[in-house]
């Protein structure tokens, strides 16, 4: 069985080296993205939408070209368990989900994914062996069409120095970068010499 | 050199092959995650924020225990090339950024970041070579202090299944899904049958 360009056990070193632990999202979320690509027409440069920050877009980022830094992968705070991939320019593509019919099939994974049981209840070995023995049978498949344009990372357009802190920032964010609007998150902020 | 616990040859290797080419800021990225991890207390558990999404998460993910799909990331919307490395539970960390005066003593790095040259114009060996010499020298170190809370992901707590779409979703989102609230970025949805 392989996941994406990998064999299932490289798969898993891999999560295990990037993302801290084989994470049950992680699993299903390799044969998202296996599922996905293998339906995709051949040979198209797409970029990727995940509908939840959680375990899933290091899926993606593990098995496609698409990551957060390069800006082909968009993620949406949805907390639906579902990936596109989608030809970037048309926005044609196949949505991939998990399919509540499907895991009704599965007790320990449907279980667990709804929190039917508490944590210390759950059997983990059955849940990761469910997983790995569904395979794509907990999944569905959607042909979809996104629009592009917003989906797609703004470009950052001409870049100014904040007066207040001096760093770049988006000039058409304003007369000072958003940090120093008030959106930035530290409480304490003091300049040291580095080590 | 080294960045993070790679040679430099090999962090150029594994920013090619996740991020797809050696982008001038995954580069950059490197220095300074490098730089935050060298000015961090000792053994400590942290998290990490960006204050871009453009290339520094890309770093992060790659010489970090942090990535988006395990929460331990947060990109903010800043357009400050900036990333925080702070403890999980008390908010004491290390604030590395580009620091504009600094970036004066490098021409090629200090016209790339601000766009005072068309992409023709750009020296790209020049540019990268110039990098590679500054290591740290384009980069100054904070001391912050971060409300872990305020930037920690939100629990997905209790899940519900959305009467419109069938799927699970986070129960306080309300009474169906965001997509199926008009949020979803899907011009057309279509079930099809998997390959």
């Amino acid at each position: 069985m392989n996941i994406g360009s990998y064999a299932y056990e490289e798969y898993v070193h891999l999560v295990k080296s990037f993302h801290g632990s084989l994470a049950p999202g992680l699993l299903i979320g390799g044969f998202m993205v296996d599922l996905a690509l293998k339906n995709l027409p051949e040979g198209e440069f797409f970029d990727a939408v995940c509908e939840t920050p959680i375990c899933l877009p290091d899926a993606v980022q593990l098995l496609t070209p698409c990551t957060i830094g390069n800006g082909w992968l968009t993620v949406l705070p949805f907390g639906r368990f579902a990936v596109s991939l989608y030809e970037k320019t048309d926005g044609r593509g196949v949505r991939v989900y998990l399919d509540m019919e499907k895991l009704k099939a599965w007790d320990e994974v449907h279980a667990w994914y709804l929190k039917l049981k508490k944590k210390p209840e759950q059997n983990y070995e059955r849940l990761m062996s469910q997983i790995k023995e569904a395979g794509h049978g907990l999944l569905s498949v959607q042909r979809v069409r996104v629009e592009p344009e917003t989906l797609r990372r703004k470009k950052l357009g001409p870049v100014a120095v904040c007066p207040v802190c001096g760093e770049a920032y988006p000039a058409r964010h304003g007369e000072r970068c958003k940090g120093c609007q008030g959106e930035a998150p530290y409480l304490e902020i003091e300049k040291v010499e580095a080590r």
